[in-house]
């Protein structure tokens, strides 16, 4: 029997590590064959070139999609989809694909949705059934009312799918493929690599060996215009901090140049002494360093999905994971400089919490690829009610 | 205070007619400016160039965009989709519209969702909460978690966009507007016009004034192979009729070209002494053929919807508006010959039906101007569950 | 040493039969790997879909690419050409070619030309330098300046690509592979198929063996208004003669409504008795057509170009093939039914003309693939004054 | 009589300062009426947003179009261009324009003269006839063949267009528009603002007041890996100067990525403590800091054409400029340091050059538009030879 071919679609740094684990376990399958599309912010060396860490995993890319349109902005985001569903139709129509994997809800996944669900491919969303707020919020569902197979991360995801008006059947919880990554490292005692020394960054080299804060906020879509002025709030909070911060550069969205360009002004005014910069990391190495630190500062979902397995503290910035289902470990705060350096500096004097598997047991790779594999493949549905 | 400025997208002939009474309703309120796009399949000769109706019934068209890709099938569809969405946007960039309304359900609609919600423009949808089969029920669903206001056209759908997590103020049943057109004409007594004097067409010079058949059938998206044996179907059941049948050309849609096909050959081979083609009509004269015929055949959704209201029979043949809100009008059978002719000889001899308001009640074009006139827009929203 | 890459974009139907054997000369080459890319209106039914033929030919596509824009206008014909820059530059970027084939002067070649020539791949222009009207003229000239090696069918058309600035040494006559089909031909004494038995077509059953036309006229791209009023000059001529004519639909281009149009009028209401109607043949069986017929009618370039090595009349109407190099076989007329008519009757009784090499001696192929191999390749230039 | 509405495009900050004075002629001309397009990276703050400039000015865009692909490598260059195709088409179809305006040779400009000659809107290109290397040479003379009516710079350029194949009355020496602004500040005889003040930037704050030098380097498309290196080059030899040095951030193109990347690393390593950067600043300004400089190096066309008519002397770097027209004040030197940095240092102690009228009079803009007003326009044409 001809093994079925499974194209998931990559368009981001951290959609890779939200999927590498399921990404391995489809190559591995005997019954599958991984043809991988790496597309969008993936490919730009200014979004941290995930496609450099995917080829270095050894995956092998069946094609590249360059689709961002530069602006930053709502009207660029709309185009990029536009050139993304003209795009991957296109590759898809090559590539032949038995199923297409869309990945969560970044404005630009519902390209893959519409190039595979209008060409009669399969179409399986996995991340689905998540509440946020802005623009991912539209996206994620109509990702669901596109997709066929919806393989979601946790149960209260599965339940809001199925209300959703979709086939219990086709709903299944196989827990969030980053827990695997975090299971991967979560035993070890120490970091083993020094950050700066590995990973260069701009900044001051800082003495993080008796603690630190990592940092990583991105701009919140539908508000762009206060990007740079939230992103300030951060930057002041953690910078009268007595502890050293790693702070990540934010991925591609609207707005982020209202951030990138309020974290170039306060460093070049400022010189924050406590801060250290980084453009991307291993997303292993990633998770190790939260694994050590002291608290996550932002509104990164790794704070909501990763930390709560690690029992890592997370300052919540905002109302980017707004709703999202989340462990004890989170804290949330407002954009506000008093609010946010208060919670961070209680973190830094609170005990780790214990992990929580809300988002899966780390086994949701495998768990992905035998589903892939085995379970009825359609592309026809109607509502349930 | 400035007028609140309406953009509506209407990319194929059948948007138009669904959408005609608003339209004027718009153009008319003293609050509102229309900012009318026509695009699609509505600019093209071969599927009856509504652009021309339109700019005959006196609206302007703010802009025009060619965006279908020649092919008619599953994959043009998707870059059509693609074009569009790049196309639309760019046109609402410029055009600024404070509330853009995108219609029902065909495949290209959800190119008018995104540029509009990616844009932060507050995105109303017209028709959702309907349920039917193929790629339409995706996207129409998809169309309802993008959009902010739902205007929808009976109880039924009001309450199924409410299960999907719209929050139930934002959706509200205006009834359907292509039932305004019908109360215009339905009290007419006799059809006042030669269709085929007035609209030439090809095929036999019939005799239809002691009744005749009307006939549309379109293909279905997702068996499009399958569209020339489901039209010969038909072709056969109505051709071996002793009425008149009055058949219309199908619209763009991936297969068309399969029943397209199906159409010459027959015309060709058996040259039907009975039927007379037609590929385009004034909304208003079709509706008039309608009321007066005997009995509509095919998968319209002008049987489900318009002789709903008018009493006219249906015979609806094949899954296309399987699960659609009907009537009694209404005669399900699938695509075979000898179902679908008998079906159809007893609807000539049967009484009209009593009119039902199941998809409004003849006002929904003012309802729907001037609830865009007062209500609040917006373009954030989460999942109510 | 790894096999040159040579990536050839096929867009149409005559395009193929123009570039087959040189196709057929790479994929045997022992240095060269063909990349063959199909795309256009190759892919279209309603044009011949030429896909059908080259795969049947034992030719595998590594792309193909729908990329033609519905409405067959001038807005259509540039919309179609910006797809195609899109698409082919994603599909050279994954395929990476060492050199890129573009063919001749239809509107959308330059597409081809600009995703190679922008993406530093030597680019390989095939029929340049010729002289025609309308926007081909144009389009042919751009793609010269855009291309590194010319691949010429002419002494003449060498001089002028390099009256226009080009390196003598990179304009190479190598004659126009289209002769290599009529040669392989040209020696056979009869017709060796019956026509209407195998291609079927529609209109009457002539009996041709006595002697007939052939009829292909494409519509002139700026004057797409006048050309319905064209193909009934046309029309109305080759209706009065006694012989039997076959006549070939138009290939796309902006206008071929206004043609296809006046084709299907005609034979509605004048039913004409001597005309036979095909849409598409195979390009050998073509030229067999030619070759045995009395005269070749219209404005197609194999009136100008085969026709001159076969020696057979030719009357050729209008300005599309204005200025191009031609035998003595060629007669030039108006859009004038009354001197269309005079002179296609002349042909028939007029003995055949000797063949004339002005486009090669049917070893074009091998003399480009020979060329591909070995040549050097570059992509940077500067004009020569 | 209406007036002509003139439909030009402007995509890049220097293209507008290029055009800028015909932009007014236009606008005030009793005959014409301005369409401007503001596209590109006109619209982009990374590229100094020239739509800020241009508003700023008094011109109102009737259109703006987001068309840049992120990547700044040759593949997003031509995707980049297909967008411009498809985009600027429903821009002229909705505009309906009498004459579309291309300017000189930057890549994305071919997608102006596509969209409009394939529309048969009669193209004007300004700057054609002259020669550099790279991939805008290319561009420069397909433009030229798809152009209808040429308004070149110089006699020498004039001549090339004729020799390429138009029409010499078709050919038009205005002089370049780019000479009027500079004919406007020439009888200053201060700099009547404080650069630094004025426009910020990073880096030290300098003494310019006894002699500064200017610098603007960009990337060369075809060589785009070793922009790098070649900024580098520059960098070290200005660095060794005792004056002053005012940088200006390269435009966008393929490779600016090297050059960017380039200057930060030199920034952030060797904080060179005699050269400011600049991003952007008001062309009438630029063009008076350069009135006032010592010498402009890199490889600017300022260099070779605003600085003949000044007289300022010009080191310029490389092949970009190679074989354009140029005064006795350029001085051209390789990549290299030592070169650099020697010629750099004599322009400091040489005496001023004559102005030079190589490049017009200083009244182009004037010419242009009473030409667009009075010349007869049309879009068919044929090569002269």
């Amino acid at each position: 029997m001809p093994k079925r071919k499974i194209c998931v679609v990559v368009t981001a740094r951290p959609s890779y590590s939200r999927i590498k684990s399921a990404l391995t376990a489809i190559k591995e399958h005997p019954s599958l064959e991984l043809q991988l599309v790496i597309a969008g912010s993936a490919l730009l060396d200014r979004y941290g070139n995930a496609a450099d860490f995917i080829e270095r995993d050894g995956f092998k890319a069946a094609a590249k999609v360059f689709m961002v349109l530069e602006g930053e902005n709502p009207t660029t985001m709309a185009k990029t989809t536009g050139i993304g569903v003209m795009e991957l139709t296109n590759v898809f129509y090559n590539l032949k694909p038995d199923a297409v994997v869309t990945i969560a809800d970044r404005f630009e996944t519902i390209a893959t949705s519409i190039a595979a669900a209008y060409q009669n491919i399969p179409l399986v969303h996995i991340q689905g059934g998540e509440v946020t707020g802005s623009i991912d919020e539209k996206v994620r569902h109509a990702n669901t009312k596109l997709a066929d197979l919806h393989l979601v991360s946790s149960e209260e995801a599965r339940d809001r799918v199925i209300k959703l008006g979709e086939d219990p059947e086709k709903v299944i919880n196989t827990g969030c493929p980053s827990i695997d990554l975090v299971k991967e490292i979560c035993t070890e005692e120490h970091l083993n690599f020094d950050p700066i020394e590995k990973y260069g960054g701009v900044g001051e080299n800082l003495d993080w060996k008796n603690g630190y804060a990592v940092v990583m906020q991105h701009p919140v879509t539908t508000e762009y215009r206060q990007a740079r002025e939230h992103i300030l709030e951060t930057l002041e909070a953690v910078n009268k901090l007595d502890y050293p911060v790693f702070w990540f550069w934010p991925n591609v969205d609207a707005g982020s140049d209202g951030t990138s360009n309020g974290i170039r002004t306060f460093r070049e005014m400022v010189k924050p002494k406590n801060i250290h910069f980084f453009k991307n990391m291993d997303p292993l190495d990633f998770l190790r360093l939260l694994k050590h630190s002291k608290v996550l500062v932002g509104n990164s979902s790794a704070g909501i999905r990763e930390c709560s397995y690690l029992g890592v503290p997370v300052v919540n910035i905002g109302i980017r994971q707004n709703r999202r289902l989340r462990g004890n470990n989170v804290k949330d705060v407002p954009h506000q400089r008093d609010k946010i350096f208060e919670a961070v500096k209680d973190s830094f004097h609170s005990d780790k919490h214990p992990g929580s598997q809300i988002y899966g047991d780390g086994d949701a790779g495998n768990k992905i690829a035998e589903i892939l594999a085995t379970s009825e493949l359609s592309f026809s549905k109607t509502i349930s009610y």
